[in-house]
């Protein structure tokens, strides 16, 4: 029996590698000695550095540099480096710089927040020789248009007496001229791979302010100028750098970061696409019966390529069944999730509070996993040739 | 695709009849046209009439008499009429009659409380020429030992004076004398079935009033009490009808009116054993793919000859997997409980209160067997052959 453990995070209750630990846990009460593949999911947010370094075992590196945070003082931020066929390639999860759930971070205004510590990351990365980045968007604090980075890499924002403004939506508020002939010429030669989920333009009623700022604090007060004040900055780059992409979907992930990157030549992927492809999960799926997805919360979103939907797709295509277990199903979203998995399953085995829910994901998670695996084994026991 | 649905009623969200038909309408979904075979369960007490008046169909009639109800006043009580091979069958649920879910019996203290109803019904069974009884217990207001009953069938409980005493708790705490004489003769032509899943004796730390007396409503003040009464009044009533079955399991069932039946020359049978009979579980079973029982909610006690427990065992003899599907399964007791089952799943699709998931039941079941289904029919479909 080989079944292939391919969850996202349970976000607030389990990492992805540690549901594939209970998953696995679950499967081998059923069947001893099942081969379980791990191939922990993410969608480009917190948790893909995780997934990948699990995945890749010893052909990775954690490693963590002291960088700024997102409102000053500094964090230690972890990222990945892959060997891949001979190529180096760094995995940066920008949630573990500039993260939403970073509470010093939090507690600064959101008009204070930058993403100069990325920046500051990126060209530590350049100073090791590394060409190759896989930037994974999601779940930052910042909302300045990646303006924070560009200056960490050279980029000079100035206000109209030739001052250098702070890359914060506040200080970006002056900006009145972008001088580009500062910036770091080793990101010529580098390859940046953007993961994100979002098609989100950088400005607008569709923009990064309007749509994220509010949970991340931006005061409905302040939508309209920061949602300017970044359209100015946007002109002002793009005119420095000599490329358009303000509009391009994308854009408007992680704050705006997706645009910077954007503009420095990086490519938008679906982040689930990538981590698919990054802990192999096309190689696990070969001769498998059954492959097991999940995450926190499953509902119309999930179909938005999120991590189950993507391995859904992928183990279609390798005519492998595919079970979806998640901590909640959404069931007004059940009609349109249930043709594309054998079976979508909630964890909770009764009435339950959301702090029981996440406090009892792991045990949940195997004893659930293992109630499938035991329909499923009744069912090709049936079916076998007696 | 033949599937058998037999679950025992969901309490207090949905009766067994009701519970086959949200199941079908979630199959439905999956196969069009599957073949829904409905067997409601009951264990004997509450839902038992509506489970066997719904699966015997026109072979089968519903009737109601009105008759007294525990603590006075009336009760319109339905029974049933089954034609077995051209004897008919009286099917009575005690619950119809003195049920802890009558209010208004519930409003009476414990100690005034009785099963004359019982007696009443059966006279006028007796008169309409019926021999042959079903009596289902469990679910009873009453600790009267039976006494009511009794007594409307022409037992005479009289005190030490001579004067018929109440056939309740408190009043037969006069009772001296028990006269036989006055039994109406045709129970002696009788046949009655006990249907209990109680094997408790009637007096003692294990009997009626000790074990069940507190959920009716008996004071902590007043068990003692009861229980030296029911032991004098068995003595009696044994000396007096020449049986003694006080210490026989099931005579603590229904507050000892299992003791009153057995009195009568009943016989206890497992109540979900005989509905399972009378719903004609084991012919649904042959030639099926597939069975799916349930209840309100599943732990340990559910191996006790519960209704699911039972239709597991007959599954199993006739090689069909079975499926449990219950509002809630104690995740304690699921290591007892899977190797039973090709499944045992909950309802609840995330955080849910108790009302949230009782309003809910109908919806959530047929959402949760329809997912099983989809698991099933991918595990088929995989091990056909191509």
């Amino acid at each position: 029996m080989i079944v292939v453990l391919a969850p996202d995070s349970f976000k607030g209750a389990l990492t992805a590698p540690a549901a594939c630990d209970a998953l696995a846990a679950g499967l081998r009460r059923v069947w001893p000695q099942v081969q379980a593949r791990a191939c922990p999911m993410a969608d480009g947010g917190e948790g893909t550095l995780d997934a990948v370094l699990h995945a890749a075992g010893p052909a990775a590196t954690r490693a963590v540099v002291r960088v700024p945070g997102a409102a000053g003082g500094s964090v230690d931020a972890a990222y990945g480096l892959l060997h891949d066929h001979g190529t180096r390639v760094a995995v940066i999860e920008i949630a573990q710089v500039v993260g939403i759930t970073d509470a010093v971070a939090m507690r600064a205004p959101a008009g204070e927040r930058s993403t100069a510590g990325i920046g500051v990351l990126m060209r530590a990365l350049l100073d090791q020789g590394l060409r190759e980045f896989h930037v994974g968007l999601g779940g930052s604090s910042t909302s300045d248009g990646g303006a924070g980075m560009l200056a960490a890499l050279g980029l000079q924002l100035l206000d109209a007496r030739g001052r250098t403004v702070e890359p914060t939506p506040c200080g970006l508020a002056a900006l009145a001229a972008v001088d580009a002939t500062g910036l770091d010429p080793r990101i010529a030669d580098a390859r940046i791979t953007i993961l994100s989920d979002v098609n989100n333009p950088l400005t607008g009623t569709l923009g990064a302010v309007a749509v994220f700022g509010p949970q991340k604090g931006v005061g409905a007060e302040d939508v309209a100028t920061f949602d300017a004040t970044l359209e100015r900055y946007a002109a002002l780059t793009q005119e420095a750098l000599g490329r358009r992409v303000a509009t391009q979907p994308g854009a408007g992930a992680a704050g705006g970061l997706g645009f910077a990157l954007q503009l420095l030549g990086g490519v938008t992927q679906s982040g689930a696409e990538v981590v698919a492809d990054l802990v192999g999960l096309d190689g696990a799926l070969r001769d498998a019966d059954w492959v097991v997805t999940g995450e926190g919360r499953s509902d119309r979103q999930t179909l938005l390529a999120k991590g189950p939907f993507v391995v859904a797709a992928r183990a279609r295509r390798a005519g492998v069944p595919i079970t979806l277990l998640s901590g909640a199903v959404d069931p007004a979203s059940l009609p349109v999730l249930a043709p594309h998995f054998a079976g979508c399953f909630a964890l909770p085995p009764g009435p339950a509070t959301l702090d029981q829910c996440i406090a009892s994901t792991p045990e949940w998670l195997a004893d659930r996993v293992e109630q499938v695996a035991r329909a499923l084994a009744a069912a090709w026991q049936q079916r076998l040739p007696t």
